[in-house]
């Protein structure tokens, strides 16, 4: 069977039935013209929307459905986290194409559902349409934060220092060995009891990236970091953004960089969903806090500087950073 | 010169630079990882995404891209229209075709922009991607309303009044004309000015359809309308809807129907951006201050009733409501 099958409305009604109930603030949900919601109080709201395309940003013939569903939803809570937003709900629109097999689009619903429940996102309504075309799924993210506590990337300083959370480069490396491999299987319960092989490590980063939802919150909350931005375009992208945006330089340390596979691949590649960010030295204590709840390791790998070049320091010698990943060209 | 010649930055400036300034309650506009928007008190958020997709919704062969930008907003404007909320910003998504022309780009933003000035509605992010497949513009659109005065398409009783404004059909119609000329050219300032033609008048109704935001408003804020849908499905579908979600049936008279083309392609027809609506008889009077103020003529066309049958009456008979239009299918 194949999603041309159904109808709008059935399609619809299988991804509601792997949605937990509304909660009280969603006044209309799913089913009418529009949803209707009632805002936080005494929080501003995060937008940001984000599509996916087969064979522009996955494949699915190495991406398995439910990893496709993970991505699409996780490419936004990662640009909530980077705001320091407390992700609230979603709001779904896919273009399928009509031979995609139901079980197919069963599964994409199953991994962007498990990821929205585990962060409590609420899919307040969307849109399906088919498409002679790739697999497109659009999400738009809304999440809230406290006015003053949002953060852009716009508020580093000369001699703010530079950290990033976990490793770079695991989904590069991840999607090198998937690209490898013959066929992919979704990590299962039982990988994930056992300790993981360094592949098995590698593609579960690349298929199923972790936003840093509660780091983004974190940092926000203990006012930890002057500017912060996600690496999903990589990290000398996300180096020259925030550099850009605050008006600063910075130089990079290439040797503290935590990074996976080649350095090179790490430091230009994209699809890593780590944060990077800055820090006063005069407040770096806040940063105990969040270094404590955080769940993942953060890392010093530079500072910010007065002249305005972009530098990685690598074997005692400065280098242009490279430039950034696009998706675009 | 194409989209592909250009990096996604340099796309997002040709948006921004036909965008008006933002507003104070934009906190962060277009550039960062998310929007920040501070909400509007006292009013719940109404929130609705729709996606257009060439050769699905559209034909670039037929239509011009100042008219595909416009539909883009326009389909997501209706929505909020038929909630009775004010809209008050949109996020855009852009799925472009590497081959697609610059020019047709710009005048895609052309339309789309200049209907969201005319109604105040500011882009407040987005997203540009390259696709293999056809061109797909998702927006989402938020718009306010206060908490009470939300229209769904649950409130109808038995007794209700039906009308619809505008006509119906004129869309179809003017797709009819459209497919049959050979070139189209978008409405210029000059034809305006003359009286339009027939053919004039259904293929603008086709190509620039008017979201119903001012009667939307206006039935909300009178609290003159008990159930409310946009038509862009088609009015059998609209009266089929509300007939359900409100637990009512309906009898439409098809002779008060006021329609363009034919009867039949009129009621089954989409890309009508007319309101559905019930008025209960009890408060019949409140629809008079709409009518002064909504601009565009509405009409009485059916009744609900306790039997939950939806049936069309034509010629002295019943028979039933023919089923709706869906894209999906």
């Amino acid at each position: 069977m194949t999603v041309g099958d159904l109808t709008e409305r059935e399609l619809v009604a299988r991804i509601q039935q792997r949605l937990p109930p509304p909660p009280g603030w969603m006044l209309v949900g799913i089913g009418d013209d529009a949803a209707v919601v009632e805002p936080e109080r005494n929080r501003v709201e995060v937008l940001t929307v984000d599509a996916i395309v087969d064979g522009v940003h996955f494949d699915r013939e190495f991406v398995p459905p439910d990893a496709i569903g993970h991505r699409a939803l996780a490419v936004n809570l990662s640009d909530l986290a980077a705001m320091g937003a407390a992700p609230r709900l979603a709001l779904l629109s896919m273009a399928l194409p009509a031979d995609l097999a139901t079980a197919d689009f069963d599964a994409i619903a199953d991994g962007l559902c498990a990821l929205a429940t585990r962060h409590r996102v609420h899919v307040a309504g969307g849109n399906l349409t088919r498409t002679p075309g790739p697999l497109t799924i659009d999400v738009t993210a809304i999440g809230t934060v406290k006015r003053r506590q949002a953060l852009t990337r716009a508020g580093a300083r000369p001699g703010d220092e530079v950290y990033v959370s976990g490793t770079v480069g695991a989904a590069a490396a991840g999607l090198k060995v998937i690209s490898h491999q013959s066929s992919v299987v979704s990590p299962s319960h039982e990988a994930h009891d056992r300790v993981p092989s360094d592949d098995t490590r590698l593609t579960t980063a690349f298929l199923f990236p972790v936003p840093r939802v509660r780091l983004g919150i974190l940092l926000s909350r203990n006012r930890a970091a002057t500017a912060c931005i996600d690496l999903s375009d990589g990290l000398a992208d996300g180096v020259h953004q925030i550099a850009c945006a605050s008006g600063v330089g910075m130089t990079i340390d290439a040797d503290a960089i935590p990074f996976e596979g080649d350095l090179t691949s790490a430091i230009t590649g994209g699809d890593d969903y780590e944060l990077l960010f800055t820090v006063r030295p005069r407040t770096r204590l806040r940063l105990r806090t969040v270094m404590r709840h955080a769940g993942v390791p953060l890392t010093r790998i530079g500072v910010c500087t007065e002249p305005r070049d972009v530098v990685l320091a690598r074997a005692g010698a400065l280098e242009p950073m490279p430039a950034g990943f696009s998706h675009f060209r």
